[in-house]
């Protein structure tokens, strides 16, 4: 009988980066989307008279809110807490979070010049997420943190309508008309999506999520010719992986991906996020055998009874094994009105269903 | 040589109602979604000072709205002005249009009890929906008028709501959690659409279209089992289409459809349409031979400089041929700021391109 070594387990060997690997797990990793914010009354209480975007650069209430899930669902990961628009208010740009509305963007990206007038984002800006970082990763011990960052189509999306938008037309309008600001515009928020991301690797982040939510809204033709190329820098920006550098898994994620999934593998991740519209069996064929799939069950189904609950998380964790690897998450983020003690419920019934 | 008979013209044999029963036409036939609305000026004219749902039930209103649209582009059909929430409002429900948000239900649907509180639909009180169409037939002549009618999903996610929404959480929580009260709901809604929609056969129009809206949020077995049925009780209860009762074509509308599309055809459509998620010619791969397509242009396009809007359209004229028919429309609603302009240039482009 051979003796396991004591080292203390690391978050690199945790059933969340192994799975994002295709390696073999303990059990099926589960986490969700949103798991901090506002299903939880602590989260609430915390926030209390803090603006969202505030809230988002202050280390004590980022490593408190990002630990809170963790503390009280037993999720295999934590998710940094921040905002997609974070990194372009802290390079200046002048956006609001608005209750109940979104981002609002107080003068929208409409012009070449509006781009070019675009300010980057300085590292030096980024100390309290470093810190942050820090302090998650000394805190969660084996537990793996992800790191956070908003893409450049749907940040795009955002500086050109001014706010959040239902038809995303003003964008589209835009990538067809000015074809070369769109690619300066994508380029400029590539750079910067990559820096925020290098400092949470560099401070320990254990694994990285890209959050593309209204990819969606694209055509496949047009996703693969105005917006793929970007994304994928925002991953090359993390470094050679070949040689080592920042080398932990990528996550991609949007929302209606179902007719992009075959291009998602090109963008550089090593787990594709699915939504519910695609069951995970179809999604692994969809995306080929080389990636890990997160996802995907319908957030409104946690409003549902226990019953239809325990149903439809069996599904997916059933459907889940035709993928190399699964990560057990929504197929989107979680609903306010949640109650937490079903999300508690979800990942301790995730794991007796994947125990091995 | 023969001689061909001296009949007019008549919409049976329209290039739209031939589109759709997969004859040959003489040219692709186009019209769009919302073509009667707020792109056009005059449109803006006769509305103003005049309520959304109060100009739904106005003879003359809703007569000289559904024919702006056809004279000022020559579109190969007209639809009937109308509003998805109509048949609830004659019905008596208390819903409101608020401009900027949508319809807006004064005692959102919640329990079993408000579903068997809703009020019927009382054919007797379509008589300004009769008189419309019976003007409309007259005065279009050999066009022809497509009526119109909200699918019972997307009806019930507007009373469940309370408004539109994003995520349709609640709707999904009721479809779980209360299955019997949703039956009952998703059939009544059924029932008044077939009511709506026969009124309008009934007065001569050639073809119906059923807008499910949002279908596209849901998964395609939740679809198949818990809204597809109510969908086709709608078409079925235009009559027996073996024995001729009713038989004009049936178009069926939804947007981010793309998993539903096998599906589609089992709701009765002898017309599909697409959004510009899916190209038309993977769109006839999924929905089979049997259907005929309507779409699929991203209004969006519709913004964008002359040479995209050129090569958007040839595109879609291009891939409609993998079809057994092809009718030319937007993949969703034309949008409020777009140049009616392009919108002629685009029926003499798809005009020109599709002559035989």
């Amino acid at each position: 009988m051979s003796t396991a070594p004591a080292v203390p387990p690391s978050p690199a060997d945790s059933d969340l980066v192994r799975a994002a690997r295709g390696l073999p797990v303990d059990r099926t990793p589960v986490w969700f989307m949103r798991q901090a914010g506002r299903s939880l009354p602590e989260y609430r209480a915390l926030r209390a008279g803090t603006a969202m975007l505030q809230a988002c650069q202050d280390p004590d209430l980022v490593t408190e809110i990002t630990l809170q899930p963790v503390r009280r669902h037993g999720v295999d990961a934590a998710i940094l807490f921040s905002d997609i628009v974070l990194p372009l208010v802290v390079a200046g740009v002048d956006i609001e979070i608005k209750p109940g509305v979104g981002p609002v963007v107080a003068s929208p990206v409409r012009t070449v010049a509006d781009v070019d007038a675009l300010p980057g984002l300085e590292p030096d800006r980024l100390d309290f997420l470093a810190t942050a970082v820090r302090r998650l990763v000394a805190e969660l011990g084996p537990t793996p943190l992800i790191g956070f960052a908003g893409a450049p189509f749907t940040l795009a999306t955002y500086l050109i309508e001014g706010g959040p938008s239902k038809e995303h037309a003003r964008t589209k309008a835009f990538m067809y008309a000015e074809p070369e600001a769109w690619t300066r515009l994508l380029e400029r928020l590539a750079v910067s999506a990559a820096t925020f991301l290098r400092v949470q690797v560099d401070n320990g982040a254990s694994a990285v999520q890209l959050f593309d939510s209204w990819a969606g809204v694209l055509s496949a033709a047009d996703y693969a010719a105005r917006v793929l190329p970007h994304s994928r820098a925002v991953f090359d920006g993390l470094g050679d992986r070949e040689r080592g550098e920042r080398d932990v898994p990528r996550v991609h994620f949007g929302v209606g991906t179902g007719e992009l999934l075959p291009l998602l593998g090109d963008v550089g991740a090593d787990v594709v996020g699915v939504d519910w519209r695609v069951p995970l069996d179809e999604a692994a064929r969809r995306v080929g055998p080389q990636r890990t799939l997160q996802g995907n069950l319908d957030p409104a189904v946690l409003l549902a009874d226990r019953e239809t609950v325990d149903r439809e998380v069996r599904r997916v964790v059933e459907q889940g094994r035709a993928a190399r690897g699964h990560v057990f998450n929504l197929g989107h983020g979680v609903l306010p009105e949640t109650d937490p003690g079903v999300l508690t419920h979800v990942v301790e019934l995730v794991h007796e269903l994947s125990q091995r």
